[in-house]
């Protein structure tokens, strides 16, 4: 049962494919946008939960939650940031069949809301920094088309708040999201690029913000993670003071960062094949699916050898399940677990049983590995291991395909509109210059390398200039 | 710094001052009854989690994500359902400065949203049974009283929801979750009562619904979970159908249930005392704190100290934090934390350190402890057993004396007034006589015991007729 659209052919039909098919989402709902996360797809987003909840609570990050509603006079405080958002801000003005005397917003990000809570918090340097986490929906009632987790109106995700004495923490603090990300991303497999955004792609109220991104199949690439250095545009907007170690007042230096559901949708895009989703074991729902070939009179030692390897390797700590149902067959069981992304299926039959043996077969290559019975766990364990590493090793290797120079207009006009993905050139930074790079290549300026200062290679690629930067160009999600 | 008002004299006021000194929650927000729920308290709430989602998981619970949003189009679909919830429905109906052409309910439960997913799941007996969980925000726009964590308009809650091909397995779901239920509630150390409600307080759609109430100190009940028999009643109206072993069509049998982040204000009203907070172990952010008592020249052995301990006891699995501040006197932290609700002190000072001692103190009972430097780790382990334990006994010896019986009504004039609490009496089942001792006394009919018949041992307490059944009555939150 393979998948009808091919992935690097047709991405968007294959996708869309893929995130059915793999029971990820349910979009029969009556509201566009606003879907079901189904049990397959939850528990991807369950396990990037665990792996960065840790790191931001070792971190000194604190959870808490704050209230969905963002009243109207919030938003208002800061302008940027509210003209930022306004056209997709969803808003209750009824409760039962009364009206409101002032309608309410579902938030789209919770600056507003959190802030005008940290000014009552907030009085002296001793109560910096402050670093909270929350887990929560957001509403984005994007007027652009909606695309399964990758542009949806509701989605869940994580926002870092922090707040500093000084604006050399607060770019520490970017910095701290940024390496927490990285190690994140390293462990969903997906390769990135880390960029500085330009001005004009600043996350409303920001004084820069960084952001990843990772190419998809199509040669467009997909923002994966932002961590934002607010400065002190929010705490002035806010009145976010604290007394400092001389008795004075002072507006405290403000970041927040985010990563959301979202990643559910570049996992797919950049692990998938034509077989249907290819989880990465560290945070496949399900990393091993044990299934039975049964025999007729073998169905007992059969069925006796898949529970004693399916105990042993749950008490190592081994997300497993069996499949024992008789009314479908091996083949069918195969087919299904490879489209829903298992990383690892593990195949005993009556003569394995004989010999003493199981069969690995992996989700990821299709490689099939014989293994002693009395070593199936420590095999097991390292075929994971070598799942999650070629994963890797692959999506950075397609990333580095994606990526290429462009020294000039005629060059971009004879590579691009063949090879898509990430262009590195040279622009002048003026604002018209990426404007007609969008409207002639649908792509944006994504921004400057963080980890290392680049000198420029050549002017401007459009204007022919003399060049600021060293910048990515990419069409965007 | 005790707190002000008398936990037992005015419970209401003591309440939310300790809501609020204990840093649980943060009410100061725009919106009434959405407030923040603050690392102290969000902590608690992520260990009910995480002991509940251990317990639905391994009774074959999926979790998934259902939309916030419910349209009225669904609402419509169960009218009793419906007409339970229509007045606290909150309805989004512009978006940015644009109208919507229908408004879009916010979920003040999932019902309606998820069953009209689960017709498009379920075909086949095959496909059942369907365990659903789902952790969420939950907004209901409650026209009475607002009450931090008690009633609020947004809070957060877990919702399982199954689906059966039988009557009977559907009521063995939901005795399978009043047993997950009395199991999380045994470890926050809440006693309850567990009743079947009357009809006419019957969660709006179900056969019949299962309650915990728990008393608080002023004598009042409070629903802390609940467990509701569906029967087919959404499955009619959600065409949730499946073709049997026979091969013919048949509507679906099932079940929901809840708990809130009402159980951490359930946990603060029934262990909490003047002194502030008091956490069981269980569930305590910081199961406990270590406090220097630095002197003149002691001050690194000491430091040294604190460290080791600390970090013994987070190798051991404890949470644990050290205060290492040195502008806050160590009375002042003895009191903070003890306002903070940490089950259990250890106190370091210079005379321990030579003594090769520590010193534990119980927030419980101000029980010192001298232990032995080298057992620490055992001796702490097992103090905070002892506070667990101590803190359910004395729950359930409090609920023990708050629970008392009634033969007449003449007999309730003369004790209920004084005595408040769960009144055990006889109940004729009409719903007149229920209005009337809601009239007369303020008091509900809660139900009847689930766990063992109950003869009637006198006629009923208002009418004086035939008794039907024993009932509990409880003024109730």
């Amino acid at each position: 049962m393979p998948l009808e659209n091919d992935k690097f052919e047709n991405f968007p039909a294959w996708y869309d494919e893929v995130v059915i098919k793999a029971q990820i989402v349910d979009n029969r709902t009556l509201v566009k946008g606003a879907n079901v996360l189904l049990p397959n797809g939850y528990a991807i987003w369950e396990n990037i939960q665990k792996i960065l909840d840790k790191m931001l609570k070792d971190t000194g990050h604190k959870n808490a939650y704050f209230p969905i509603f963002l009243p109207e006079e919030l938003l208002e405080q800061e302008a940027e940031h509210f003209e930022g958002f306004a056209p997709e801000v969803a808003w209750v003005t009824r409760v039962g069949d009364k009206k409101l005397e002032r309608k309410v917003g579902l938030r789209p990000t919770s600056e507003a809301i959190m802030y005008s809570m940290f000014c009552l918090w907030i009085k002296s340097h001793a109560d910096l920094p402050l670093k909270i986490n929350q887990w929560c929906n957001i509403i984005r009632w994007d007027t652009k088309d909606t695309k399964m987790l990758l542009r949806d109106r509701e989605f869940l995700w994580h926002e870092g708040h922090t707040v500093h004495t000084t604006a050399e923490e607060a770019a520490q603090q970017v910095m701290e999201a940024v390496n927490i990300y990285k190690k994140l991303f390293d462990q969903l497999c997906l390769p990135y690029l880390i960029v500085k955004r330009p001005r004009h792609d600043t996350f409303p109220g920001a004084e820069y913000s960084i952001a990843f991104d990772t190419p998809l199949p199509d040669g467009k690439v997909l923002q994966i993670g932002t961590a934002h250095n607010l400065g002190q545009n929010f705490s002035k907007a806010f009145k976010i003071r604290f007394e400092n170690k001389e008795g004075k007042q002072e507006h405290a230096h403000q970041t927040s960062y985010g990563v959301t559901t979202r990643l559910i949708g570049a996992i797919l895009s950049v692990h998938g094949d034509q077989k249907g989703a290819v989880f990465p074991p560290s945070v496949a729902g399900t990393q091993v699916i044990i299934i039975p070939i049964y025999f007729k009179g073998k169905g007992e030692v059969v069925a006796q050898a898949v529970q004693e390897v399916y105990q042993e390797l749950k008490d190592a700590g081994v997300r497993v399940e069996t499949d024992l149902r008789d009314n479908y067959t091996p083949g069918w069981k195969f087919n299904q677990y490879e489209l829903l992304g298992i990383p690892l299926r593990i195949e005993i039959g009556p003569k394995d049983v004989e010999k003493g043996q199981v069969v690995l077969v992996r989700r990821d290559n299709g490689e099939k590995i014989f293994v002693k019975r009395d070593e199936v766990v420590a095999k097991t364990k390292e075929v994971l291991d070598q799942v999650q590493q070629s994963l890797k090793e692959k999506a950075w290797g397609k990333f580095n395909e994606f990526l290429y120079e462009v020294k000039n207009i005629e060059e971009m006009r004879e590579k691009y509109p063949k090879k898509k993905g990430i262009v590195r050139s040279n622009w002048c930074g003026s604002k018209d210059c990426a404007d007609e790079l969008k409207a002639e290549f649908a792509v944006e300026i994504r921004g400057t390398l963080i980890e290392k200062k680049e000198e420029p290679f050549g002017p401007c690629i459009f204007c022919g200039k003399k060049a600021a930067d060293v910048v990515y160009l990419a069409s965007a999600y």
